[in-house]
């Protein structure tokens, strides 16, 4: 009983060790299956995800991952039966439909994920690769430091899974009133950016002028995916890193790290961040 | 200047919030660069990583994600120049020459990298994919879990580069008597463990009595890499997949997790773990 909507947790039976004293427990632990992503009839790539919110995933991994141009170009989006045929799970793989006359060019994309995620050889060339896709946002807006320095806590209340297995990554897109627009989990720090994408796109939602709060660390990918999806500010509690800096700055993409109770440091674009 | 040996820190000029008061800073931060993983002369992935022990980087991808059946399988590992030509960076592709005789299904693993995870829909296939390359561990001995509880503090510790930056993931390998035998750190969790399985690889070091631990989750992937390279204990601080459970039970692999001053908690093979 997985998929959207139900809870991707199961019990397995566990060893806990406390002080000195072994006991065993039933634990609940978060699941994590693959997710075959197939368009227009034919498998393109498969994600090991935490089942839950696939179609999210899907939409989300198509407009980041450049599979679309934008969230208009997809006309269906549904699960469907995979390669695996009658033996296999049948929420694990998500077809996802063109609108008629949209281009499609498998074999690039394929080269692309050969690449795994960048054509060039350094960041340079990476940057220059995303530039083809993704737009320079320049949203002028105000976030107070005070409201920033809330979304991580709030990020993590919101994580009902988290709090039970202490495995899940979060992802959220607040709005600039500090308002939870969608939050979602998952075992994969890109997998919880794409479904939250993913569902804003499917719900009709602006995110040019949200933040994005992330659990973990802000690498080059997860900038990528705010640049593709025109989202202002990137906000996490851990660091970032050269390229999440350099690509926040290349794209007009406000990158806040460190966000504790005592402060935070601006990597790009601090002109959005008030009340410093 | 960066590479085998040096350190993988830039500098970036930032904005530290604290207390109200903002502040411009220069801020230690970890770099990330693509590198381009080469086998007999043409471009097999490219990994976003953190420059330094990138042929321990290479060694271990080759030698987890199958592409050659052992380390002995593997000529020569060294740095070379890519496709991006004279402009690229000289330190960002290595080049792996096989063995004279090697068998080497190129397509079949361009597959595989296409597929990224597991070429199945469910984790049962994943779990049968993986049995073809991963041996069961068999291994008995016994760790004291007061030494397991040590090794958490004592990865971050050795983690240099960490402790500047905030931003990086760590891989170790202990022996049953608790001596680091390598630590490594990436910006990405299965690079950190890649280069430890390599530079493990590349010393002839003797991994069938070992203990690895990482910082963040242990997903199946984690489990995967462990298996194929025949490690029998891994432990983390935070929380497992069911995909991890399942594989590390399927493969014989000790698995403990939440590990912590106080306790922590075995969810597979727990006659490894004594003193409980």
């Amino acid at each position: 009983m997985r998929g959207m909507g139900t809870e991707p947790v199961e019990s397995r039976r566990i060893l806990r060790l406390r002080g000195g004293v072994a006991r065993e427990e039933d634990d609940q632990v978060v699941v994590e299956e693959p997710l075959e992503i197939r368009v227009e009839g034919e498998a393109l790539a498969v994600l090991m995800r935490t089942p839950g919110h696939d179609l999210d995933l899907a939409a989300g991994f198509a407009i980041t991952e450049g599979v679309v141009a934008s969230f208009a170009a997809i006309g269906t989006l549904r699960h469907c039966r995979g390669r695996g045929g009658e033996d296999e799970h049948p929420e694990n793989a998500v077809e996802i439909g063109l609108v008629p006359g949209t281009p499609f060019d498998r074999e690039r994309l394929r080269r692309n994920f050969v690449a795994s995620a960048a054509c060039g050889l350094c960041g340079r060339a990476a940057l220059d690769e995303l530039g083809a896709r993704a737009r320079v946002n320049g949203e002028r807006f105000q976030v107070p430091a005070s409201l920033l320095a809330t979304l991580p806590d709030r990020l993590i209340e919101s994580q009902a899974v988290f709090h039970r297995t202490g495995a899940l990554h979060g992802a959220a897109l607040f709005d600039v009133a500090g308002a939870a627009l969608v939050v979602r989990e998952d075992v994969g720090r890109h997998n919880a950016v794409d479904k939250a994408i993913g569902r804003a796109a499917i719900d009709g939602l602006d995110v040019t002028r949200s933040i994005l709060a992330v659990s973990g660390r802000t690498s080059f990918e997860i900038l990528q995916k705010a640049a593709v999806a025109s989202i202002p500010v990137v906000c996490a509690v851990s660091g970032p890193t050269t390229l999440a800096i350099d690509t926040a700055r290349t794209f007009g993409i406000t990158l806040v790290n460190f966000v504790r109770a005592g402060g935070m440091n601006v990597a790009s674009c601090p002109e959005r961040v008030s009340g410093a």
